[in-house]
């Protein structure tokens, strides 16, 4: 139930944050509109890093199916949890989102763009390609839970310095590569928002992009479970 | 009388690097003029962090009545402190904001925009809404006292590790929500400026825009007080 | 003698990269021309922690005439030494200069401007006025010295992470007050580059504003004195 | 075996986020295009930081041959395994740049410009003059040997927060110094992606620019020694 409710209120956090900066720097009459990139990567790197400290001892602080599904590959967690815990980051994910677009209502009517709507709730690629854009999310999500893995293992460092670095996982994948595919890393954080805008009144919103859908849920897991495969293969 | 004198002189200094980078960036012949929301947030994350850190022994380093309310209606402080602390953070929030005007006299006076004078004291909304500007302000407030709860609880953190954290807090909701009514979060922070901007003698300045002044106090406070009560109902 | 050595070499530093990052952002032709304050504060910022970490334990770190003073003024270090921190500050900030100079040769000939050459070594006021100038810095200093002292006394911090503060506190005086006069904040950091101005060939310069140097020099030791005389007044 | 899998591997990893966020920042169609140095420099100081946490304790994270040869020169480390470190570096590097090359083969198609697609892969200097660019890239390369060597012999500090230090460097040095040439200050850095540009099919290139790719490897080289004589020289 903990692990339940951490997860829940963790993603929720991650994605009113995350979905929130988006809309932040690019809905019209927003105060920090066009703010640009570097305010994007660097609110997302705090989103994940403050529900990670709140609910790190509660629920090891997953937030991304994608990494609970490495995790459980890997023997680190049993099964049998994992429903719980992807339950809870698809809820948290979709109330995220909907708190995003209720702060954001005033500025939501005031943006003519779909894509740019769409843009706040979930990720697509700047240049479409099915195989680069699948690689693309694999790679990204590789580097997050190979880093992962290998900070957790560093034998002496000072308590909390280790998650500081979650911080600057995601900054550094979505500085690097956020260009190709807006780095979603997480089917949880683009599948939930995905639902929200869908069902969500939106004025003058557009479709949801549901033939893009799967690249951001298949290429996370992919890269996820080869990270954990080549980081337990390297003779440490 | 310490807790006095530590609210009071680091509310001031919150106000003086906090209002000051707003006076630093948005003010006409300032050397930094349109540097952007990036330099803003960050600077109002170490406005917070610096005083944090020097008065956090002396006095928990609140510098926020919505933050002492919510302390004090959980129990973690008691009631009869609470106008000390409140009292303190209101005068520094003002000497604040009153030396900011002063340092930053000649860039005021080049200013010709009656808003943009105000904005460098007090909050308002990009949007005009009462009800969700009010939401706005209880939600970035609620982040903030949730996350404070959060990080105080970590068990095993290096000491100083968890004061870091309080920059990246104020950073990650000015980034992503401070778009909507730029982040007050706490009444003080408004309102001692608020005080000044109508008592001093800013040329060419105009109203002080009272009717909007008790959102960025209401918000505030029902936020924080909605942070403990769920902090607290959470089954750690 | 070590004393000597660290000042000198952690001043020309803290030079070598704080003018640096000026002439990176401002001359014609550098590859990062135009990026603006927030890489102008982050790097000096950096320019002061590096030297701190390296030369932390053999002499404090000063790099600072003003602070210095203060730490004489407050019997923390002996008179005695005084002259041979100052000697080394200024000799390291003059030899930093040169070097600025020598790196970035192809790109000063390439700038017209003499005004922005010598932002490159000294700082100037965005609005000439003699006593908010002097105001300017010595407030800019005295938030310097404050914060020092304070997180100089936290009880309770793991060893290192205070010294990190050392990038705050240099980045929040710049992102904050920055645009007033270029928070020289110390006087070596001014008056060293300002001789090697003097005293370079540099094509095309323009006079060293010697009108304006005792302001830098002067501003921060005022506002360094005042500090360490309010902390200490200060019933820890 | 595995220090050579470490460097390998850790070297990728530094291209694949170092060159890549080049690409992000300034290929054609890439969702963040004109996201500047602030960025740039940023990132690759995570590009370091990440891979430093992850193989610390297996190869002493080095990834420059240009570190690796000083550490041999001092005695630190022994010449017999020099050749592992650097064809380990030279190999990781050349298949980083093979994989960002992959990634943004979409943009590489959609952008005109050989200088700027040269410029994803390796470095090269705003205004070119033989001895100030080897001077540049020596002296950049001397800061960061000289900070290394310094933060290692820091007396007390927690374990973990020297790490970070090592993103302060890159970041330092690339925001103060990189618009003279780049900053490569790492033979591997620029070589192994230089040969990977040469034998890529990519479309529109231009040359290599073989005859500046002599200047960052031995000005890294020569500024690495000199730190290390440097440092050992100073009576601490």
């Amino acid at each position: 139930m903990l692990i339940f409710i951490s997860e829940l209120i963790g993603t929720m956090l991650l994605i009113l944050l995350g979905d929130g900066v988006v809309a932040n720097v690019t809905l019209n009459k927003s105060g920090m509109k066009g703010a640009g990139s570097v305010q994007i990567t660097f609110a997302w790197g705090l989103a994940v890093l403050l529900p990670a400290f709140i609910f790190g001892s509660s629920s090891g602080a997953h937030f991304n199916p994608a990494l609970t599904l490495a995790l459980a590959a890997e023997g680190s967690i049993g099964w049998n949890v994992v429903p719980t815990y992807i339950t809870g980051q698809l809820i948290g994910a979709f109330l995220g989102a909907v708190l995003v677009y209720v702060l954001f209502k005033g500025q939501f009517d005031l943006t003519e763009d779909a894509g740019t709507k769409l843009g706040v709730f979930s990720t697509g690629p700047s240049v479409p390609n099915t195989g680069l854009n699948l690689l693309s999310e694999a790679v990204g999500t590789f580097v997050l839970v190979f880093a992962i893995k290998g900070i957790g293992n560093v034998k002496d460092i000072a308590p909390g310095v280790d998650k500081l670095l979650v911080f600057g996982i995601i900054v550094s994948v979505g500085m690097s590569l956020g260009g190709l595919t807006g780095y979603a890393i997480n089917p949880a954080r683009d599948l939930g928002p995905r639902i929200a805008h869908a069902l969500l009144p939106i004025k003058g919103k557009g479709d949801s992009n549901w033939k893009y859908s799967w690249i951001p849920v298949a290429g996370p897991v992919i890269g996820a479970l080869v990270a954990v495969l080549l980081y337990n293969a390297i003779p440490w």
